[in-house]
């Protein structure tokens, strides 16, 4: 099966290399002919071009491109496909993209692989990436379940772990273990740089050790990440932070009123309730 | 010079090992036996007891206790001291310790190595802990030059960074990079897990990843630390939070009025400032 992959950073590119591996002929595409020869030459793809007519032998196509340029990328493509070919995306919102891609294309599955990193580019496309993470399909009613079938067997290949729902859970989803804590990240740092005194401020820097470094590190992270997915999910966004303040407010409240009992409750509650997240 | 110690757990136990590597002669108290036993056959100790009278020896007394035993800890050590005896403490909270401890002890200087993890314990004593961690001093205007020096040397001789401060610098430094991260962290934990529609909870835990995982982490910690530091810097904790609460607010804001400008700003001197707290 011919496989095609628009735009060939760490996703696109890790993509290749991996399917490359599984056996798939992989014909990718990039804006930059440069990154097209790296591509090469690094083995991710059988064939590089900035030409999208090389997509046309393709029967599954990955749009790896940032989440703003999507739907300029399939308006581009679609004079060149055949109508049976399977378009997926690997976008980090899901609902905008899945309103915007399916009118125009009823071949398209939404997908997101949760394999990000702080790198990027062609440079860190690596092979494995996908392995034991979480792979999201998000099909709605009038996707065709041959597409659907066929999206799932190249995931399958990559070994990562698999997972189907709406666009709009897994946008509510995402938000709650992704795009909040950036913002409530951000905010940390944001606040312990506004001490007003500078002696303070020094010693909070030459202090701060494990306990800072990781509470700070996503919303340290790169912005245009950050303001991305705050316009994209927005509204689930803005509903997740309203609960966290309401948490948040509770907590202020137990501590003014030396409420020790519940604030330890609640402290517990935390405890508890971490594991079913993460498993350390 | 024989030094003692008061409390042998990982601080306690640690502060052990290394001193008796740096030639002193180790006394430690424990109120359990069979962590006296232990200490001894774990060579932290030279000489370790139940009973505080073997203490009349030592010229500088740690106190590594939990910071609620501090004060009842130097009213039942007083009647065995020689008054030049210098007693120094470990407490993660200084103002609380030092105006409580101060007026009965005038050779008392307030310390805070900043090494502690998620163990405890003797069994989980270790050579080297201090090795390049903050160790901060707070005396005050009374506390006599000699005590300071006393302190500073042996702090010295753990290979930590050394920092002098006020009791009350030192809580609100600590109250932004350590107690505001646990409370900020631990809203983050609770609002997810307010999440009233079970398949998208159940989906956000398959999906949570590193960034969640980071940013949860001291605030699904020990409930315990937690609360005490809240009990023990109340005010510069709720300073702090109140902070916290109007730098969440103009994300928030930010957010809701798409002022998608002045977002990217905040996110990008956030990526910026954190670079003064944390290398990495």
């Amino acid at each position: 099966m011919n496989i095609g992959i628009i735009g060939l950073g760490l996703i696109g590119g890790s993509l290749g290399l991996d399917l490359r591996t599984c056996g798939y002929k992989v014909l990718g595409v990039s804006r930059r002919e440069h990154v097209c020869q790296k591509a090469s030459d690094r083995g991710v793809v059988d064939l590089a071009s900035i030409d999208f007519a090389i997509l046309a032998e393709a029967e599954v196509i990955f749009i790896c491109t940032p989440i703003a340029a999507i739907l300029p990328t399939v308006n581009q493509l679609i004079p060149f496909l055949d109508p049976s070919t399977v378009l997926t995306d690997v976008g980090s919102v899901k609902a905008p993209v899945v309103e915007a891609i399916a009118p125009l294309w009823s071949n398209f599955v939404g997908g997101h692989p949760m394999a990000g990193n702080s790198d990027n580019g062609i440079e860190a496309a690596q092979t494995n990436l996908f392995v034991s993470k979480p792979y999201v399909l998000t099909p709605i009613e009038s996707t065709p379940l041959t597409a659907i079938t066929i999206v799932e067997k190249i995931v399958t290949s990559l070994n990562a772990k698999l997972y189907q729902c709406s666009p709009q859970d897994h946008d509510r989803a995402v938000s709650w273990i992704s795009h909040l804590p950036v913002i409530v990240s951000g905010s940390l740092i944001a606040s312990c740089q506004s001490e007003d005194n500078a002696e303070v401020l020094k010693l909070a820097q030459n202090l701060a050790s494990s306990g800072f470094r990781d509470t700070s590190r996503v919303g340290g992270g790169n912005p245009e990440l950050g303001l991305m997915m705050a316009r994209y999910n927005r509204d689930e966004l803005l509903r997740s932070l309203q609960h966290y303040r309401q948490n948040l407010d509770r907590a202020i409240d137990l501590i003014e009123q030396q409420n020790w009992v519940e604030l330890e409750q609640q402290l517990q509650s935390n405890h508890a309730a971490r594991s079913h997240f993460v498993q350390e």
